[in-house]
């Protein structure tokens, strides 16, 4: 630990994929202009997995690569080659992202197997790095990519034919990369896995908490919403009559954030929801608006509270036609149920930091992670670490050393500890 | 009036400047696609003009171009040839326009002129019929123009070098149809005015009131206003403590209504105020947004009413930043104060109607009108006819033949009044 390989490696790998690829050690570095895109496909992606894996083989792992391009470090176990532990994220990043997300996870897991190799610390169970490919779906469209293919809701022959702007597809940039290989990851194999992963929200910040346990990564729906009004001349239509789209949008956006409110106050829950796309056509200044297109992303960690808040939103919507005299039609093009996590991860987790005297809370996720897909077959938990200002997905993401310090430290120990065969 | 020659004018005026230019002769025939797009500088605009300046020598008028390309066509007065009537409107259209808005005034104040003649009704005061140069700023992205240089708002010089999209100067553009005159009218030698214009509202055609009486051309003003909050990811920034630029907008989107709402109730006026326009950035579905940019059009016939309204919004938008976390900003592009009509053209009017035994209601203007220039140097009135469904700027603009021809004797009794000396 003394050495802070982890620091070294996150500073490399922050390198890679900048347009001004200059070492940046601390937040006073950062720039708005010195964004990452580091996508799958890429040189950069490339070197940045070939960074880790060269550390990977200096750590003693075995490294093997799946056909969708995930990568997995293997520590053998001194008393089983089953049930395996698993921890790890994802080194792709957003269009023009910080250093952090992603490879924090990635870098914290390699480092918890170093440091047990220091500590000839006997693993009785396996440890499984990984490095899940297109996790942010910035380059072939499709988040979570590599978990997805993981846990067998995708057909591994349907993502290679996924294209990039480019119009080259998965399948040829993984070889043109040597980034596909034939290894085939059996989860069956896999007892638990721990994504460490940056907030991306403002909670630890704020509190100055350093250790977030998820144990929801939260479900996700969005409603797509179309309001048509009447489109009409501002000045000669008069108030009453008028069947103005924008002012029933506006009592619908309204409505979203005061029932969200509300649905905090009343459960203390992570609910959120939120419009955030919203067209107003035709858009002249001197046009009553006919026709106004909005989405509204709705997640909590409880699904039912999700759906309720659905039904009422798109309750209160029927009621605006007849308020506002205009028609209203929705789509729902996803619905992702909540995850919850594994409670023996969690109370693992929850163990590790009592025991170590670090300050910690219990949060859900309201990001997506590959965690979420892994889920579903694996007991699975999240170590969350303080976001800067809450922010993510923009150059400006930081994470302080003390923080990524103490976040492998929790990570280490519950891997250590999971790691051991329980009867 | 048997002949029907306004009917014939207003059909044949129709087909130019349509692709298909059709003979239009009923609502039923109307269709979205067959939209006129006579724009000043065309070869269409060149015909229609062309077209009535035969009409008006036809029926004995001497026919005169100014320097903006406006045209006057003047019937001697028996006992002055100071302090003339006019009566006119324009014949360009907006993009896509329909076959009533600006024609109807031009020909209604033709067909008045003929019923004169026919009648050998002898006016004392000149008549001048007039065709206004780009009213609707379609062509040269100025409105009103013909007037505005008549009223010595605008000097000539600076309106000749404005471009239409094919960077032709408007100069050029009057020059190569041969609409460029050397014309002076002297505003000082007009008494009074009347334009008999499509209400383009639904007011006449929902109450079945044939005629509106204008009183007011209604002020108009514009709000440009920015609100930035904090642009935030959707899942991972909790509800309190967001600053979202886009609740902010929707709460002055409903004060604006609301406010305007409550005036029409309280003083039962002409007040309509609207959102039309509303950016909202980034405009991801899964970003709190950051920037939301929005458009508030408020008009009204008393200037007291406008303002207060307008402070009042500016007002709200202030509280709002408390309320929202929001910053604002707002510019004023341009403040136009109403113009009331003059008393002596409305009671004119209301005398015909009532001497004639025809409904008719006071109302405002709502929409800009060359009037409102030609008000402020020469006692000014208006003539609304109905406008089916409220429709203009339309391709499916319709006014019913009996409602033009209602107007064009109401027209015909009020100028010939008008154009009788008084001591």
């Amino acid at each position: 630990m003394s050495f802070q390989r982890w620091k070294e490696d996150l500073i490399e790998l922050g390198r890679l994929g900048r347009k001004t690829p200059a070492r940046i050690e601390s937040y006073d570095q950062l720039a708005p202009e010195k964004g990452l895109f580091r996508l799958e496909g890429t040189e950069e992606i490339r070197k940045s997995k070939e960074y880790v894996m060269a550390r990977m083989r200096e750590a003693g792992l075995k490294v093997r690569i799946d056909k969708i391009g995930n990568i997995f470090a293997r520590k053998e176990g001194s008393k089983t080659n089953r049930g395996a532990v698993m921890s790890g994220s994802h080194l792709d990043s957003v269009l023009n992202g910080g250093m952090f997300d992603g490879p924090l996870g990635v870098i914290s897991a390699l480092e918890a197997v170093r440091i047990m190799n220091d500590e000839a610390f006997e693993n009785e169970r396996p440890i499984e790095v990984v490095i899940f490919t297109g996790e942010e779906g910035s380059a072939f469209k499709k988040a979570l990519l590599g978990s997805l293919i993981l846990v067998g809701k995708m057909p591994v022959e349907e993502a290679w034919k996924l294209e990039n702007n480019e119009g080259l597809t998965l399948k040829a940039a993984l070889d043109r990369l040597g980034l596909r290989g034939d290894f085939e990851m059996d989860l069956r194999d896999v007892e638990y896995f721990i994504e460490t992963h940056v907030e991306q929200g403002p909670v630890l910040n704020q509190e100055k908490t350093p250790i977030g346990i998820v144990e929801n990564i939260t479900g996700l729906t969005w409603v797509s919403a179309i309001l048509e009004g009447e489109e009409n001349h501002a000045g000669t239509t008069p108030m009453f009559g008028r069947k103005d789209a924008l002012v029933a949008a506006a009592n619908v956006v309204l409505f979203v954030n005061r029932r969200a409110q509300e649905m905090v106050r009343e459960f203390g829950g992570s609910t959120v929801a939120t419009v955030g796309r919203m067209s107003v056509l035709p858009g002249a200044p001197n046009i009553v608006p006919g026709r106004v297109e909005m989405g509204i992303d709705i997640r909590d960690g409880i699904e039912e509270h999700m759906s309720n808040l659905m039904e009422e939103i798109t309750g209160r919507m029927k009621d605006l036609e007849a308020e506002c005299g205009v028609k209203t039609s929705i789509t729902v093009p996803f619905y992702h149920l909540p995850h919850p996590c594994s409670k023996v991860v969690v109370d693992t987790i929850e163990k590790a930091v009592q025991e170590m005297g670090i300050q910690a809370r219990r949060m859900n996720s309201g990001a997506g992670h590959d965690a979420q897909n892994i889920a579903e077959k694996v007991k699975t938990g999240m170590i969350f670490v303080p976001s800067v200002k809450g922010i993510s997905h923009s150059p400006m993401e930081w994470t302080n050393w003390e923080d990524v310090e103490r976040g492998i430290k929790v990570l280490t120990r519950a891997l250590k500890d999971l790691a051991k065969l329980r009867i």
